[in-house]
């Protein structure tokens, strides 16, 4: 059960977890629970009572946007393999209507995708007033893994870095709030993970063994995480980073930034368009 | 809690359930709980043990379609407003993992739709494989409103008759289960759930007052639903007639269907495609 002191959950969640263009990633510890003094089974109960609050602000979030206001909500995932993105979106994006949930997998691109700027596939995916995107990873892949596996030049990955910028401010402009996440997790932690999808036949459909190869280039993988955070994240933009080794607190941590984000936006239930004694006995009428 | 003789909810929903090409519409009872005989209490409880059910049942047929298998699920959703098609999706479909779900709610269509095929639209929304994909209205549709409203010529809808049984073969016999269902509401109930979104502000984005004006010519719609469930149920894809005004028991009823027809296709988890201890040792090497 909760206790006294955390039954609301992180308090300033995005104060605690928020990242600058100053971030130091190896100064954030995996294992932390930034804002949180409680425990796995007080997280777990937190986590449930989040869930009907952060439900409730959905519902009225998109009943707003039925109703023509423009503000929606995207959400994008960024994460080393087994860091814990398909438990966010399983326990914290899950609990909500799944008609308001605008969900986008990014996988290796397509020749089509190749073919076009790489914000072509991402601003097609982008979420309608009243709903909640989610990236499961994101146009960030484009400086992330393009510049590990140095599949775009140094101009090209300064190119980006505005682009994406520009973009996002852009959606911030037209009513979208847009919150990035990096599931911070320890090398010693993948390890674990990965070997229990091994040991499991029930997740070795899980594996894939380029997760090794990805494995041995671990630090400019975190080097190009903190280089890309550092040159993205703004006050309009935010990123933040979750200490993921513990599960459980990620997935709290993730839905308080959500909630706080709805928060700011305050969605209400839309006033009826119609007249509401007129209708009632016209139903009335009817029965 | 559930009692001892329905603690697995309803057994053999299908057949309690299935409408052939001879079915009278007036004779379901929409108040009827067939194959069921708990109350409202047990049958929450029941739904809540057959969502670990049909979770377990999604994710093996996920992963089963992420290594090459090609089944997946359609699941059809038709009924008048209020019926409870958005609390099947919330409640029944929402307790599974998201990131399996491709869910298609179908509008009004739009000047590009209605200058194709009435199947155009609804064929770029049919499930990948180890998808469980959702229609929130659908094709139907064009032999519902398409008739009630005169919007088509009675030849035409003949055509669609035929051109939505031959879809759905096709569907079938690609890999896709077809489960078509109907949620059969009576006239009284809609009634008191339009009077209730009226009564309670939160609700009123939700009215409309077009509904009042369906309900009008209610006959002429449960004589459509009645003949296009007797031309286009198929034992390919057969349409189910789901008395719905217990909430709880339409959700129990559709989970059940869902369940069943994950049952048949058996998914199983899939085989490592590479050797299990040579990737362990890799993986050892990097701990």
């Amino acid at each position: 059960m909760a206790g006294e002191h955390h039954n609301h959950g992180i308090t300033d969640a995005r104060d605690h977890l928020r990242a600058h263009s100053d971030l130091v990633l190896p100064s954030v510890d995996p294992r932390s629970t930034p804002g949180y003094d409680g425990d796995k089974e007080s997280g777990a109960a937190d986590l449930i009572a989040g869930l009907a609050e952060l439900s409730e602000f959905q519902e009225r979030l998109f009943a707003a946007g039925q109703k023509g206001a423009q503000d929606s909500v995207l959400l994008v995932l960024q994460a080393m393999d087994s860091a814990g993105k398909g438990g966010i979106v399983r326990h914290v994006v899950g609990g909500v209507d799944p008609q308001g949930v605008e969900l986008a997998a990014f996988k290796a691109p397509t020749e089509e995708e190749l073919a076009h700027d790489f914000l072509w596939r991402v601003q097609k995916r982008v979420p309608r007033p009243g709903f909640i995107g989610v990236f499961d990873r994101s146009h960030y892949e484009d400086v992330l893994i393009g510049r590990v596996r140095e599949l775009a030049e140094p101009d090209e990955l300064e190119r980006r870095y505005g682009a994406i910028v520009d973009f996002e401010r852009r959606l911030v402009a037209q009513g979208t709030r847009v919150v990035k996440v990096m599931l911070h997790m320890s090398y010693e932690e993948q390890g674990e993970r990965l070997m229990e999808r091994l040991e499991r036949p029930d997740k070795h459909w899980k594996f894939n063994s380029a997760d090794v190869d990805e494995r041995a280039i671990w630090p400019a993988y975190q080097y190009a995480y903190q280089e890309a955070i550092q040159r993205t994240s703004t006050d309009e933009a935010p990123w933040f980073v979750v200490p993921a080794d513990r599960k459980w607190y990620a997935r709290l941590a993730v839905q308080a930034i959500l909630i706080e984000t709805l928060e700011d936006i305050d969605p209400q239930w839309p006033r009826a368009e119609f007249d509401v004694e007129e209708q009632m006995a016209r139903l009335r009428a009817t029965m």
